[in-house]
């Protein structure tokens, strides 16, 4: 392992981060808060003389990066930025407790959203805004980030952007990795500024809205009410969301093509004809099974075209509790947790392209038994998949319901609460949704009843579900960490 | 399609199913219940009265069947079987709606064990007997007995039995399958006819050892006591039927080794240390966390080990109520009800040798990240695995899984219980196994209250479930029904 390079990276993506707190300090000096003040201040401060030194003093010999390198810093990147990430908290004393304070860095950088605080009345602005501000940086990765500013950093940088990003495939807009990285976030900014200006129009404070356009746009969904969207009290902002969120949802590359005249890629594209089928078909189920609840088709598919947008595009934003809801639009909902959105979107889940080729090979797998000897190609987005992908799919997708299982099952081992809350929490953490299924979990919930062990073992299922499991996985790997 | 030996075979199967039915017909008159007697003869009949014609007005031109007839046949018949089979319980009374008889015998043939019957202080005796004479048929598979009675059915039989038998491969003992089939029903015959002699050794009746043996031999649960094997108040037995219940998790073929001299082959296995490993494991946990439930280690491991032998052997027997356990408990039974025993035995689950596979991929997978060039074979039996063959056990992973959460969503569309009853229910008969958690399906529940959906729903998961997806998956497939 060509350990100084690596080293150096990561000193270079704190130096980011770093840099990202700054945003924060300024509101809290804004707000003219000193304690924040000072907790964003330090934790700045902490953060810099960590990667300063990691940043000038490792020297490698070369700045080549193979792929087990490259799974190397992502993994540890997400690690470390979350343990500095969590400072903040600590140190403003929004979250006392360090595991507590961990957990909701990794939530937020995940852009999972679920929370451990439970006090929404006292919260220091510097530092909830630090929090929301971990969503956006974290919806498109703090590594694509470095990559977009720093972008000499390395050699090849296919590795890190490959490990870093969601889905199978990656979608190259610029022949250079720097480029693509600089054209994404410029897009990712554009969209976050017009929904910014939208929700001020329907009455948001600028903060608020700042809040609520990052939990939006990476598909967060930290909120600083404890009502969530439902402390607006306005169908209108609920419905910017709902629009928003589904966009965001999308991979943003496809936007890029749509916004330089290339249309017919955007319309073309096989996936998002998936996406909004199957957003549309639970927005449509889940209305009619509310229906009796709110009365007017009108409000049912407000509440149900804005609870499926956040568990599709795995924001977690709550205007009410679906545990409350009938049993049918909680399966559904269900179901979606799993899914998610679009591979090369800011959101969670298995990816949509994903689930579609799992599909497509079922239905060949059938077929199969009629013609044994012929082996049909699985086509997608017009060409025909390479079996070794499919393999590999399916694979993962096995990995990531394993990973569940497994985490419910080290959740429950804390002997908390019930099975469909250990469970769907497990879930929720690994879809990087938010909320789970139950009381607890809930909308209306949070995490902060667990155990600091079940905290631990959730802040690890974020963490490999946002880097769709191998980046974490190979940190148990021991051969990862012998020298060759 | 070759329609006439299609049809031909079923009628052959339904003789045979009519022929099952006379021991229970000779268990009514021996208990002089002429109700009861009349139940089972009428059923006969009619099973009689539909399998004659089939069998000998049905002239096929050749009796040739390619392997889409192979699990057209599979699907079918025990469908008809199950069909045929609930005659008894309506016609006794023991279960006047129909619906809720083709459930039962549904969960009978596919030794899943989950009931509807909630009184169980009238049960006619005759009926009870074929209830849990369905099991032991059911284990072993219909067409398999079928093919050892009438060898000479139809020219290639491997399609039809490897449609019928769990595993991904299949092992042939004899050249001839008719021979494989009679060899296999000797074995399965002779360790049935052991614990029949054990259980009355310690104390049952001749009638309560013979449905014992056929639940426990069948890995199916079905008791004649609400209680279960709780009724008996007898640690020798529970002893008895936990070593037996493991026992018939392992495959037949093994033990068939074993016997003939070929020790070495059945200590070998790979499969069998990865179940006995598996098994081993949970008993302890279990057993560590059951101590301070029942003070003493060797009561706690008493309970333990039965319960865990009857989850993953996926027979459903109880002893005691385990959704009153701790928490750590009931995570662990739930992982184990995915995966069931091993391939070849007469039990449910994903089957030993596909976790196994999955978990050999699994971490090659993770060090592909490391040497993305070299690709390693996957070694299993001393072995190595076909690429094609690893694909096909990933594939069959994922849908079982994605059966399980259409299921539970299916059965959540009907709006009663709670999701976590709905989708163990599905998990539980999907794996055959018995009884989910909640207090409604658990071990001291029972199915009475779904609605005929979600029961119909339920009865199609056993299907599928004991079949391994496929044989009922393409019933479904329009183009089965095409002509060619």
């Amino acid at each position: 392992m060509n350990k100084r390079q690596v080293i150096r990276l990561l000193g270079a993506i704190l130096l980011v981060e770093a840099a990202c707190m700054a945003p924060s300090l300024v509101v809290a000096l804004i707000y003219r808060d000193p304690g924040d003040a000072a907790a964003m201040l330090y934790s700045m401060l902490i953060v810099l003389a960590a990667g300063l030194p990691m940043r000038l003093l490792a020297k490698p010999k070369h700045t080549d990066l193979r792929a087990r390198e490259g799974f190397a810093v992502v993994g540890l990147s997400w690690v470390l930025m979350s343990l500095f990430g969590a400072l903040p908290f600590v140190f403003s004393g929004m979250l006392p407790s360090y595991v507590d304070a961990f957990f909701e860095a990794v939530s937020g950088f995940t852009t999972t959203g679920s929370t451990v605080v439970a006090d929404f009345d006292h919260l220091p602005h510097g530092c909830t805004f630090w929090r929301s501000f971990t969503h956006w940086v974290g919806g498109m990765g703090v590594l694509v980030l470095t990559l977009a500013v720093l972008p000499k950093l390395t050699g090849r940088t296919s590795h890190l952007v490959r490990a870093e990003s969601p889905g199978p495939s990656l979608s190259k807009i610029a022949p250079k990795m720097g480029d693509t990285a600089k054209i994404l976030y410029r897009v990712y900014a554009a969209m976050s500024a017009s929904m910014f200006v939208l929700l001020m129009v329907f009455g948001m404070s600028p903060y608020d809205a700042a809040i609520h356009t990052f939990g939006t746009a990476g598909t967060g969904g930290f909120s600083n009410y404890g009502a969530s969207i439902a402390a607006f009290h306005s169908p209108a902002i609920e419905v910017v969301i709902t629009v928003y969120m589904l966009l965001f949802g999308v991979n943003l590359a496809l936007f890029y093509s749509l916004f330089t005249g290339s249309a017919k890629d955007f319309f073309r594209s096989e996936e998002l004809k998936w996406y909004l089928g199957m957003s549309g078909g639970a927005i449509l189920i889940c209305s009619l099974c509310l229906l009796p609840v709110y009365g007017s088709f009108s409000t049912a598919l407000r509440y149900g075209a804005f609870q499926v947008a956040t568990i599709v595009s795995t924001t977690g934003f709550a205007t009410t509790d679906f545990n409350l809801w009938p049993i049918a639009v909680k399966a559904v909902l269900l179901v979606l947790m799993f899914v998610g959105s679009c591979a090369g979107s800011t959101a969670g889940g298995m990816k949509v392209v994903r689930v579609a080729l799992l599909f497509k090979q079922g239905k060949r797998e059938i077929a199969s038994t009629f013609q044994p000897r012929k082996m049909q190609v699985v086509r997608f987005e017009g060409k025909g998949v390479d079996e070794n992908m499919l393999h590999r799919v399916t694979l993962f997708a096995f990995l990531y319901v394993l990973l569940v299982l497994i985490g419910g099952l080290l959740v429950s081992l804390g002997g908390q609460y019930d099975l469909l809350t250990n469970f769907t929490a497990a879930l929720t953490c690994v879809s990087n949704v938010g909320p789970g299924f139950g009381e607890v979990v809930g909308p209306v919930g949070n995490f902060a009843g667990f155990s600091p062990f079940s905290k631990l073992v959730l802040s690890l299922l974020m963490l490999a579900g946002r880097l769709e499991l191998y980046p974490i996985l190979v940190l148990f790997h021991p051969s990862l960490w012998h020298k060759a």
